[in-house]
């Protein structure tokens, strides 16, 4: 079993680094913040006798080694990169529940044949520089690397450069390493298992996700002086195209969501009539033939919509992936894992998208879950118990020592 | 008659200051750029042999002496600040048109009894500092000096060190001076003149306004794990009071309008449903009654429609006048200089807020119109003809003449 208390020692001391203002963190990826997370982690793995691997998306990857070198690593982790109101456990949790299996290792000289690696993949959020889950994304071979240092933040900084400014950019090539299998363990940042009183998800299935970037245009001019008959509002294409989401996602209900998080309205001045408003749309569910359905039904609808109100509609996807089924083999060494321990558990989809969803690609992956306070993620209040830590990172454990074989 | 070519050449030398990005002018109030403004309108003004004066809300008095030195003067004038991707004319025109009719007097040798003060109201576009007009607001005791310093823009700047900052903060105590009669000549900023072809509006009154500020909360969280029946998602609150707001406004034909033009999302992300969204609603119309019918609807169904999604509705008026009905006899000394000079002309309500709304409760006080091409403003587009420029300043000339004694 694993040091719980060492375990939640460390993830308050990550949270310090660039702390929130409500009790959370703004640790975002490529600050200067993400950075010192990074060396904190580094100083962290190196203690335990890791080799640190880092390629050129900053992907880091701290290698335990196993018995046999020949074999493939068993990989586990997940990503330190935060919302800019997020949460101390969100991702966190993966990467240290990672580190807190090595630890327990290293401590009772437990040795596997197949090495084990902790992983922190960068930008995963993809609050900063969309699409979320980057830098898995290229090693997964779903984005090139040059398409992803081209990403470009609010400001204008260039993800590629700004990976060089922090110093964090390594030279390995992204996605060279094979995997033996992949597993990630991370908040249910949903409201399912602690309403069942489950200390464990076993998650089978993730939700697809589709970014739907629409910029709606229509004239800017004066709120006084333009007669209702003349404006060209494109905050009403925002606010018609708002409500087209939420009843395409309650058309489909269960397991469909949908919402629109990012909201820039042009020129933002009391006395204009919004000539341009660019939002994204965040649409997903488990099952692709559903998930593609709700895309098309909103590019039939919004433009239709936005015609009748005489502003121009158009739309990028910016952000997707399709609904992963994770391995059954690794599926079912977290479910014996929590089996074997006592704890109670529950077969969940993920709601959220996570690096084990693109790695699931590439090798045998699957993911286990811990239950999270009101289901709430994405905030600050986020909040999870030292318990469901410690039953989360122990599941970890015994599926990651069964498939790197003790 | 004034000098059209003069007019131009000056209001084309101001627009160089504070050049916007597609053509028209970004010249905030309290920047750097209005600053530089005013010094040229300064220069501009002592040419002619005015003596500038300049209270403590930084509002500019330019003086051209008359015959009679204890007539009280008699105002023209309007505001240099513009909108953030603002016009050149929205303002300006009112400014440079006095100054114009001072230049002519000047180089005629035409002089009056009473005195000619230009004046340059500051802070007239609200959109730093809200509300609008608010340092006519001050002169005319609509709010005190106090609480337009402590007014904040989007940086936390307050109005009252960035009025210092510019170094245009004066010693005269604002309000003191009293007045004979104030015009201000103004573009439309709406579509009448042009579409019925007459050079010259006669603004017998103006829209009263309402500006609510509106802070719909719900709860920041995962846009893919949180199910939709548990979201509290303020962004659907915005699209609802969108759409509720053009309702009301639409009910209420003719002559009244409402929109919002200013929306803030928190924390913005596009994986976050909308914690918080705080925005202005823009509420106008000439009737009073009818006014605060439509706001008083505002006020009952808005929190209904947020409860009905679980969010959670608050309001605060943050800029409000009623409508003004402008003086009978400024006005027919208006019409008389249109009638006069053989320029079409019709009674016009003024669609938008003007500083003359608010000296019309110290003074005797009207307002001439001239044409804006489609009707618009608040927009870099924004565009009017050197004719229509000069039609306005001449049939301004002819009222100041008239009411200050040739
Ligand atoms: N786990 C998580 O919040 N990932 C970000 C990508 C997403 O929006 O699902
Ligand atoms: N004229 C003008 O645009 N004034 C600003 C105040 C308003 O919004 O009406």
């Amino acid at each position: 079993r694993i040091d719980a208390d060492r375990l939640w020692d460390s993830l308050m001391e990550m949270a310090k680094i660039g702390p929130g203002i409500a009790g959370g963190n703004n640790r975002q990826t490529l600050t200067d913040e993400d950075g010192e997370g990074r060396a904190l982690f580094q100083s962290w793995c190196e203690a335990v006798g890791c080799t640190m691997g880092l390629d050129q998306m900053g992907n880091m990857f701290a290698r335990y080694e196993g018995t046999d070198p020949d074999l493939l690593p068993v990989y586990v982790g997940s990503h330190l990169d935060t919302q800019p109101t997020g949460g101390k456990y969100d991702g966190v949790l993966g990467v240290l529940g990672g580190l807190e299996v090595i630890r327990t290792m290293h401590e009772q000289g437990i040795k596997t044949k197949h090495p084990i690696v902790v992983t922190n993949w960068t930008n995963e959020e993809g609050t900063r520089y969309a699409p979320a889950m980057l830098s898995s994304g290229v090693f997964a071979g779903k984005h090139t690397q040059d398409w992803a240092y081209d990403r470009v933040d609010a400001e204008g900084k260039r993800f590629g450069d700004e990976l060089k400014r922090i110093g964090w950019r390594g030279d390995e090539e992204v996605g060279a390493r094979k995997m033996h299998a992949m597993f990630e363990l991370h908040i249910e940042q949903g409201p399912i298992l602690e309403a069942e009183g489950k200390d464990i998800g076993v998650v089978t299935h993730g939700q697809g996700l589709r970014w739907i970037e629409v910029t709606v245009t229509g004239k800017e001019s004066h709120t006084g002086s333009t007669p209702m008959h003349m404006r060209k509002n494109a905050g009403r294409g925002l606010a018609l195209i708002t409500e087209l989401v939420h009843e395409i996602a309650m058309k489909n209900q269960p397991n469909a969501v949908g919402a629109i998080g990012h909201i820039d309205v042009y020129p933002n001045s009391r006395n204009i009539i919004p000539g341009k408003v660019v939002f994204t749309v965040d649409m997903r569910t488990h099952l692709l033939d559903k998930l593609n359905d709700m895309v098309d039904e909103l590019m039939e609808k919004a433009p239709k919509l936005c015609e009748e109100i005489g502003v121009e509609f158009s739309a990028e996807i910016v952000g997707q992936f399709d609904p992963p089924a994770f391995d059954e083999d690794c599926v079912a060494a977290i479910r014996e894992g929590a089996e074997t321990m006592g704890y109670s558990h529950r077969d969940i989809i993920s709601g959220a998208g996570h690096d084990a969803c693109w790695i699931n690609d590439v090798a045998p992956t699957a993911m286990v879950m811990c239950p999270c306070v009101d289901g709430l993620s994405h905030n600050e209040a986020e909040e999870i118990s030292k318990d469901w830590a410690a039953a989360g990172a122990n599941v970890l454990m015994h599926a990651v020592l069964k498939t790197a074989q003790v």
